[in-house]
């Protein structure tokens, strides 16, 4: 029972499908799904929520609380700031990160945290390295995921495309979507690996808007420090990179507004 | 216990370490997880390894048995098999596949089965559509999840390039991994949506040969028609695209030679 419903998160199951299932009556499964809830909330790993009623049935919200996510964010944190990671022009290397299942998975489940009451239709990122970023909250959420590409690509048939300024390469760039990954009125969350000035992140919003949908978060697992003004001002960052500097190999990293913009309230 | 497991697959969890968590006997968990063994068992739905000893313990291996893949792929078969996912240039339109969580899931667990006890250690792909597929066969091996690029991208630092031959486009073209991204001698499963004559997994053979690695398998979500010979004989195909007629608007479809070429005999 408990593999099933963790794998179909946001997803309302009536108990007479759990009762017929495993032969059981419904109140030793009644009894079994408050055992469940009570050690999901004890270790602060997820909420269980019934709905009562002839409508009614249970469901399981991936939920992390705040000791376990500001555990897990200030050990992020202090892997990040390894001067290894340094790149040209200000950049981190994150693609470990973003390839390692155990963070996708805690990466994924604390968006999914701060999103799960949000009436999320669809996530959608930008290639390349937000792609898992993106597949590991839509999976959490339980709701699809979309990728718009920075180049056409004969594999995608008719999209829509927008121009964006770039702040990393300060140039015009252009970023597509296929017409049919996204229906009218989806409520789309945004995601992305990196934010530094915003203009990715801009891009992608006016994507969504000229789909007819709406933007119903941004969100990033890492913000870094730019001296201009960012293009988006209302984001929700993991991490917040203070200070990069390549010459003196330091790099400063630490929890992002994340922290204090997720209500954890819910235990 | 069971989410505890089903988060960490092929990883080995001593029997004390659960005794001590629920404040339980070590009788009542190995009760506990011999119901779990047969329930996986009976829905053929993963498999719990117990090893004997001092250094023992329980090790949870995603994998399904060959009736509920028969099902999947015939399933996901028949919807590829709709006209307009056909594409000029003898391409399939498979995004909303590749970004939709129990698609994802199902596909992930198919490959994380056929490879199951394969000692894969990486799981490498190459951008932009195989990275959520490798994701998710990545989180149910447990190991890193490592994505080449078409081209080269000021975020990742030193790279490796080799040069293929695509088939699609039937042009020489250029793919690079990080040189920090894979470690000599890992045994590597290479992973990609799409194949028609091999060029790009082949290109991806020999970047794993670049780095000292074993390329442990090749397996492809659909493999579809090509009339001049493959650059890649062995290989593990989910689903094979037999026909794609765009005048007559005719896509067909069936399972590949996944069901074949797997070893479903473990339950």
């Amino acid at each position: 029972m408990t593999k099933y419903l963790m794998e179909r998160p946001h997803t309302l199951i009536a108990l007479p499908f759990f009762a017929k299932r495993y032969g059981a009556a419904k109140s030793s499964i009644s009894e079994d799904l408050a055992i469940l809830k009570h050690t999901l909330a004890d270790n602060e790993d997820g909420i269980l929520e019934t709905v009562a009623g002839a409508a009614g049935g249970v469901r399981y919200i991936p939920f992390l609380g705040q000791k376990p996510a500001e555990k897990y964010l200030n050990d992020l944190a202090g892997r990040i700031q390894d001067s290894s990671r340094i790149l040209p022009g200000g950049f981190v290397y994150l693609s470990d990160i973003l390839g390692k299942p155990y963070d996708l998975e805690m990466i994924g489940k604390l968006i999914a945290t701060r999103y799960a009451y949000a009436d999320i239709e669809a996530v959608m990122t930008v290639e390349t390295k937000g792609i898992s970023l993106a597949n590991a909250v839509a999976s959490y959420l339980n709701v699809p995921a979309v990728t718009a590409r920075k180049r056409s690509k004969v594999t995608e048939g008719a999209t829509v495309s927008v121009n964006y300024m770039s702040s990393s390469t300060s140039r015009v760039a252009k970023m597509e979507l296929p017409t049919r990954a996204l229906d009218k009125e989806t409520n789309v969350l945004i995601v992305d690996d990196f934010m530094k000035g915003g203009g990715t992140l801009d891009g992608m919003r006016q994507l969504v808007k000229e789909f007819n949908c709406q933007v119903a978060g941004v969100c990033v697992l890492c913000e870094t420090e730019y001296k201009d003004e960012r293009k988006i001002k209302d984001y929700v960052s993991l991490i917040n990179i203070d200070q990069i500097d390549s010459e003196k190999e330091i790099i400063l990293a630490q929890p992002g507004n994340f922290l204090t913009r997720t209500n954890f309230d819910r235990f």
